[in-house]
């Protein structure tokens, strides 16, 4: 990136997992930055960051901190984003937000790079990156789609704790502790900070990822079932989300069920179609125990695709593993893919 | 069970993960046992065991251990199965096998009693206990084949190291010490004691149980599939699954879907369905953050049902997260529980 136009970036959220990511991610892409604003709530203001060997204190973000910022990464917070995101483009700022605020916005692109860039064009200002499960679910499914088309979807996942934020991180290291020297340990956070009740992650599953819809759904299981839709341009994609949290610090996995369009596909050529896909990197090989866990994916910006089988009861029915780093190609790798594409493009 | 008539019973592994289940649950029912006689490998035998109140020395398993056993609970895995059990039934016992030695053997009745507990009497002197994952969801599927019928079925488990054994949860328990130190902890034991390669469980997700199969399933995998054809008696039911290995020490989860053969179902007329269910509890309340979790399940002899939920585009099409201990309804428990019915019903 760095023969681009320099430009001005801010990053709101910086004390916080994503944020972390996302100057961690800005760095190793060595993105073309002139100056470097970092945001966050009061609480966490004054904080010290080191980026390319500088280090930068981090300020309380206001509307005025956008004066003069050409991108600005938002992860602190739907209603933060809610309150903010208006005012950073009012300023001038084109807005990547990475919380569900504006997500199902008709007005909003929605973006996964490999799926959907040139959607990035149509902004009023403001772009979302989706919810991190839905992003390497999608990434997956595209090739598929081109290739064969799409039936219909069914996933169930099992999610890292690290998508809860630091803390959610904290609670369980804290927990597995305390259940290994068999002591008691209080749940205070997950599943979900703010809701009525806790339940300990440590050496346990929880179904309850964020809160309850009134169907039955959780709204996580609603962001993977609507935002697919949108994504792909597929508004009538019958998908069906089960999302579990689990004792994992980073990464998520997810089981993908899915029927294609298209009948006596085999299994060499299903293979072959995700490996061809971008940013997808096929980890398939049961003869020698090959395929991606957790551990193994985390800290890579690819999504990673194993355990490719055919349903042996429904011909066009397949099913597929699905794993990437959540803070990653989940979050802050997709935020900043989304601000290379722009640069990239000139579509600032 | 205390009016029945008093038999001798043998408990083969009897110092394993499963063994220790059945002896604890033997005493926790009651069973009228006039005999006991614990049995394992040479390596463990030995051992000192207590019962009520009286301790029982484990002696290495011979085919004359079987002279004067009414039934035989086995679970010291399939090769020491395929070894002893013909030697025991020659003997006059009737043996509960809890390996998957016998499962699939079309002159075996392979039982879940809430299930199919008829099956019972027509055995050649061998009963097959199923896979642990296997038993919780037939129970859980029972109720709505008996109301509905089914037409498919698909399932992504969430599995407890516990099911590999007692020195699996104990590679669990020092990786995990050891990577929340940040220490290294080689993995020598999962996903498969015996395979090639191994990876650590601790906070991790291994998409592997058992060994792979020429179709790229596992034998889990498989055990799923073919059993829950035979206990239901339909072998034409598709059924297809994803077997996923967690750092959970007790307790099998599994996200269930399901087509029923019935259109235009409510989900409050499936939920009483599942909560008329034998030997299934319903827990499922998301306004009051109630459904199961492999914690919440341990210790506990039934399978609990939660987040059931309607595919908003398949009609027929539910979800439903099915949990239970996997040593107990998955194992032990399962084992007794045809012990009892043999007893009982004077099927011996």
């Amino acid at each position: 990136m760095s023969n681009q136009k320099a430009i001005n970036i801010a990053v709101l959220g910086a004390t916080g997992a994503v944020g972390q990511k996302m100057i961690e991610t800005l760095e190793d892409r060595d993105f073309p930055i002139k100056e470097l604003k970092l945001l966050s709530s009061s609480r966490s203001a004054g904080s010290k960051i080191t980026f390319k060997g500088t280090e930068y204190t981090v300020e309380e973000a206001k509307p005025e901190s956008f004066e003069g910022v050409d991108i600005a990464l938002f992860s602190a917070g739907g209603s933060i984003s809610k309150k903010l995101a208006p005012e950073a483009v009012k300023r001038g700022a084109l807005v990547i937000d990475n919380t569900s605020a504006y997500r199902m916005d008709p007005e909003v692109p929605l973006v996964v790079p490999e799926v959907n860039e040139a959607d990035i064009k149509t902004n009023n200002g403001i772009i979302a990156n989706p919810n991190c499960s839905t992003i390497q679910m999608v990434a997956a499914l595209k090739p598929l789609e081109d290739k064969y088309g799409l039936k219909r979807v069914l996933v169930s996942t099992y999610q890292a704790v690290s998508g809860a934020g630091n803390e959610a991180v904290d609670e369980m290291n804290e927990q597995s502790k305390a259940m290994l020297n068999g002591e008691e340990y209080e749940a205070s956070i997950l599943p979900v900070k703010g809701d009525e009740k806790h339940f300990p992650i440590a050496f346990n599953a929880l179904p309850q990822i964020d809160v309850f819809e009134d169907d039955g759904y959780t709204f996580e299981e609603k962001k993977m079932m609507n935002e697919t839709k949108k994504i792909m341009h597929m508004d009538n994609l019958p998908v069906s989300a089960t999302c579990v949290r689990l004792p994992i610090a980073v990464s998520h996995a997810e089981s993908v069920y899915v029927e294609i369009d298209e009948e006596k596909v085999d299994v060499p050529a299903f293979k072959e179609v995700i490996a061809s896909g971008d940013g997808v990197t096929l980890q398939d090989n049961p003869s020698e125990q090959e395929y991606p866990t957790p551990l193994s994916a985390a800290g890579k910006k690819d999504v990673f695709v194993g355990r490719i089988r055919k349903d042996p009861d429904v011909d066009n029915g397949f099913h597929m593993w699905v794993v990437s780093d959540n803070l990653l190609k989940g979050a802050a790798w997709n935020s900043v893919q989304i601000a290379e594409k722009v640069v990239k493009n000139n579509w600032l």
